[in-house]
């Protein structure tokens, strides 16, 4: 048994990319990724700071763009045009969620897919989903890069994805099943309505879990020597931490790991992949090649 | 065992657009489908005449626009930019194939998502894949039409599909597991990369077969009452037919028929309803429910 390591594998790619960043600069382009936040939900914040911290690694140039919770809906749809038309300005993205009264959905289809570099406009997902190039979702990317690194044979195996979610579940399933590596893989997708998921985990050779519960996925769940990636994360009460929690993901790990041939520990696994795949894309869309 | 009619579901669904589009007539709104068709291909031909009688059947204008082979890629494109902006046109469809010297790719990309009727654009596909609103792609929603017509039960079923096309394997799959009715199926995706496609059909309560080969799903390969649609069709030599063929489907229809719930004929089954998915988009295009 193998466990994946998710940060070896980032720090990889991110040394790939500064190389790309360079050259790019060479040629007088220099990559720019603007994340927009609203508001001041502390995860968020978190989540944008890693992202800038990421892209300062591999010379992306990176602007917040703060606006209060009570921005309007149209103020952000202009700030979205105005970038969307700034020539310098390579990559952007939205740190959801966004306050009740703005339209995620209007949100995201202003993004000019061109700098869509979280994958999520429709047109992107038709892209991906159609075989043409395009900005492929971060979270799905980065469980592909990770089986890419390790070799991990695809084609023709049985992946089975547990959860539908537009961001991780469907595209990741509609992913594995293209012509291509990784991908070529027969491909089940399970989710809520799946009154049998044990049936079906069983028979994975590569079992991609995203279904949103900790620790839901057991020993008794996964076949011997299957390859299991495991992209949840949960915080979870545990008075032996001096936190008081510890982080676990969708699967079992303990109990999981000896029967698998590879496995993605939670935190470590997956989580390191997706801005590693935000960067990758936002150089993409600096250097041109995202389309 | 039920063979499934598709020449009547098709004929109730026709019947209901046709007071759809009565009532839009009376908002002095008239649906309007152009075809463009490109060269004397004998195929293509049949396929826009038989769109046409369609249209005719429930009140939608439909138009032809026919181009000599030799047409430029630029004249058509330019063509297809007035359809664009002339509002009493509603849907678009290009006949397909193409003369070689046309990028199929630019003229689907230069039609606007929302008369893209035939729901090929990215925008369209993306859309789908998200669960909004779009238009669906004619075949696969042909399929849908057909087991809500018969109430066939898909929530926590287990549907196989077999081939990834774009316009036929790959949409089905994700419209089977999405969260709706027709949809909340698990759904195993086939192709030509899965090693051992019989374990998988076996266990198939809806198995829908879009493989491209003739008669290649045999009993032996499906469950004991399960739902079987067959999407393709090909002529076969047969000298105890006058005309020299016969049309057989991707299931060898005779032998399977008698383990199965529903099963759908070629042709009559899947057939009849593809053009009818294309009505329905074409109204819902002009009445501004498409979107």
């Amino acid at each position: 048994m193998k466990v994946i390591d998710g940060k070896t594998v980032a720090e990889s790619i991110k040394g790939q990319l500064k190389l790309k960043v360079e050259s790019l600069i060479e040629k007088d382009i220099h990559p720019h990724l603007v994340a927009i936040l609203v508001g001041d939900d502390g995860a968020s914040q978190t989540y944008v700071a890693a992202k800038e911290k990421a892209c300062s690694e591999v010379g992306i140039i990176s602007t917040i763009y703060k606006f209060e919770s009570d921005v309007t809906e149209d103020e952000l749809l202009k700030t979205i045009g105005f970038l969307n038309n700034d020539p310098d300005v390579h990559g952007m993205i939205v740190q959801l969620p966004l306050p009740a009264h703005i339209s995620v959905d209007k949100v995201m289809a202003t993004i000019v897919p061109e700098k869509d570099v979280d994958g999520f406009h429709a047109v992107n997902v038709g892209r991906m989903a159609l075989g043409l190039p395009s900005y492929l979702p971060a979270t799905p990317n980065g469980v592909l890069e990770l089986l890419k690194f390790y070799n991990i044979s695809t084609e023709g195996k049985h992946c089975v994805v547990l959860g539908r979610s537009n961001i991780v579940g469907m595209p990741v399933s509609l992913m594995m099943g293209q012509k291509k590596y990784p991908g070529n893989a027969t491909v089940t997708l399970c989710h809520s309505k799946t009154p049998n998921i044990k049936e079906h985990t069983l028979q994975a050779d590569i079992l991609i879990v995203a279904i949103g519960q900790p620790e839901y996925v057991k020993a008794d769940m996964v076949k011997e020597g299957s390859v299991v990636i495991d992209v949840g994360i949960h915080r979870i009460p545990d008075a032996s931490k001096k936190s008081g929690f510890r982080l676990v993901g969708d699967v079992d790990f303990q109990a999981v790991a000896e029967k698998c041939s590879f496995i993605t520990p939670v935190p470590g696994g997956v989580g390191p992949m997706t801005i590693v795949s935000l960067l990758m894309n936002t150089v993409n869309a600096a250097s041109g090649e995202g389309y």
